[in-house]
């Protein structure tokens, strides 16, 4: 997984690295002809930036919904009940998420990320850096609980990092 | 608009620009009390990345749609008659990507990015780098056309700044 060395840009290689697992992810995609869709809370738009980095991508990547605030998360019908009972910020959330992106869209998989990348919005029970990452197929979905540490960018950064990981250790099970 | 100078990474200068372009860009929309949408395509969720960045951002940035396929841009409304007659990368389907993400999402700005960022994928009449980008507010939309040279990381990330530019002078002008 580490890129290779390169001298003139050391402070890139968690960036680097992501790349190189959603370029990974994209093969096995194609490989498995399944198509993929993002419901991106807390990532903001990172997963899709690193998966069409990826050239040709376009094959396996449906696209995604970068829900920041609820509203876009209603829109593609993450029940409001869900956010309102459990927050947006929750394992329920996370599997509500990456199950309404499937089925609004239509994509085989959909991965969703939801989370505190702080430095604001964290409380005890809930701090800066807990992260729910959930993965809808058609057998239903999982759920990852992670709590990351670091500052904003970071934390988007292993958010990123595990989600990928995830759809990773999925399409490589399939075998 | 230059990043200070920081001789550990040289490379990520581009990166730095349009982060603080980007952080920039927040703090105009929460000064106006506008929400902003977006509608990616050849950005891929760079655009959502780089707005992400800033915190407290989720006051101005309501989400973005990642329309990588056409499904998407059918899906938030873009009529698929423009899509078959004018091409996916053309000044009028930016233009109904802008509109549609604005009319779907409640936002009080949307911002569309469409292009070709290749390697592959550019035809003579739409070569690589070729990209438009379209912003719609309460009165109509405004549409740019740029071509860009380089590869696709920097085809991107030209696309992500000249969007981002777009939104500054829009916003600045405001005043």
């Amino acid at each position: 997984m580490s890129s290779p060395t390169n001298d003139l840009r050391p402070l890139n290689s968690d960036f680097d690295d992501a790349a190189a697992l959603a370029a990974a992810v994209v093969r096995l995609l194609v490989e498995r002809r399944a198509m993929l869709m993002l419901a991106e809370g807390s990532t903001g738009g990172l997963l899709g930036h690193l998966l069409t980095m990826a050239p040709g991508s376009s094959v396996a990547f449906l696209g995604g919904v970068i829900a920041y605030g609820n509203r876009l998360k209603e829109l593609i019908g993450v029940p409001k009940e869900t956010i309102e009972k459990e927050g947006a910020v929750s394992a329920p959330a996370a599997q509500a998420m990456a199950e309404a992106a499937r089925c609004w869209s239509g994509a085989d998989l959909a991965l969703s990320v939801t989370g505190i990348a702080g430095p604001g919005g964290g409380t005890p029970g809930k701090p800066v850096g807990l992260t729910f990452i959930a993965l809808a197929g058609k057998d239903g979905s999982t759920v990852e609980e992670h709590r990351f540490d670091g500052d904003r960018d970071a934390i988007k950064m292993k958010s990123a990092m595990a989600g990928l990981a995830m759809l990773h250790r999925l399409l490589a099970a399939k075998g």
